[in-house]
């Protein structure tokens, strides 16, 4: 069946920029705090615009008891021709599969914690529960990304209850001011905001 | 930059199971009528779970005019150990590879359709608009999935008319009874039924 397999379909390749690895190597990849946790980040959603990687979105899934980075996360969107390839979901998926396992909530694991610098889309909120994350902290809020043209999707306006009735803790505008800047620096130099020309309503 | 990049980050693969390409391989790979596609899309899941190689969901993206099957998908979260690869995922992560852009409402493009076994969680949901599809058509409803136990997530209920004030038209209930008797056969299997342990909101 293996030589069957790609007739006429492609396989799907999620690979994080060389730069992303550079950066971490020079880190030292434990991150006590939660702010320290969201600073690198917010440093993944800057470099990633600088580089001209994808849009200006960061994302990281941390041990949560010692602060230990599992995998960090970029917009990938554009680059990789890939509308899932948002920062959280990339985030994600990494982590799953350096830990090997659908499930990061599972019974013999610590508890895994994501980190966002943008309030969550709809695709993305909706993924969390499913990854297995215990806790969710995020940057810019949900209006800074609309403010400069994100589109966030059709968001329930009690999107974090729906994740605290779930078992995920969520903490929100931790390290605000500077992931809007990165937000603000995308849009000053011109990126491109996909997908939202589509639509008129961004609620 | 290369040799840096997978420093202690692995890369994500999606690959569609070997039986894919060869149960399409034995078709036409045109399905004019949305009962064509679903009837497909429905024959995705039940082989899915006959082959083992994961849970009672089928999916695929088709123009929309001509039925011409540009993308399969199926549930891989278990197989994969990637809880984002629901068939509707795996579909559009296909389908834009295939295409080369993460935009499939491109300008240039033939509109797209997803179909999809049973009404998309609140991941899918989300992960349609910016996929750029035209058009999504289900077959067993919310309601179907979480009576054998599976977890839709957080959805507005009005989540069809999200879809629609984008542009997106929705058809349901197609072929209904034959997904749903897939998401049966999988239950009365003993199948996996994951997550699902979590939080008692399963709204």
């Amino acid at each position: 069946m293996e030589s069957r397999q790609n007739i006429g379909f492609p396989e799907v390749t999620l690979r994080l920029p060389g730069w992303v690895g550079a950066l971490v190597a020079e880190e030292n990849r434990t991150y006590p705090t939660v702010k320290e946790r969201m600073r690198f980040a917010v440093g993944l959603s800057r470099l990633n615009v600088r580089n001209g990687t994808g849009g200006p979105f960061g994302a990281a899934v941390f041990e949560r008891e010692t602060g230990r980075l599992l995998a960090p996360g970029v917009n990938l969107v554009v680059g990789s021709g890939c509308s899932v390839f948002h920062a959280e979901m990339v985030a994600i998926m990494v982590a799953q599969r350096a830990v090997g396992t659908f499930d990061l909530g599972g019974e013999s694991l610590p508890d895994y914690e994501l980190v966002a610098t943008t309030e969550p889309c709809a695709m993305c909120l909706g993924a969390t529960p499913w990854s297995g994350v215990r806790s969710l902290v995020c940057g810019a809020r949900d209006e800074d990304a609309r403010a400069v043209g994100f589109d966030e999707g059709a968001k329930m306006s009690e999107w974090a209850g729906s994740l605290e009735d779930r078992g995920i803790s969520v903490e929100r505008n931790v390290l605000r001011e500077e992931a809007v800047g990165v937000l603000q620096e995308y849009a000053e130099r011109g990126g491109e905001i996909y997908n939202s020309r589509r639509g008129g309503d961004r609620s």
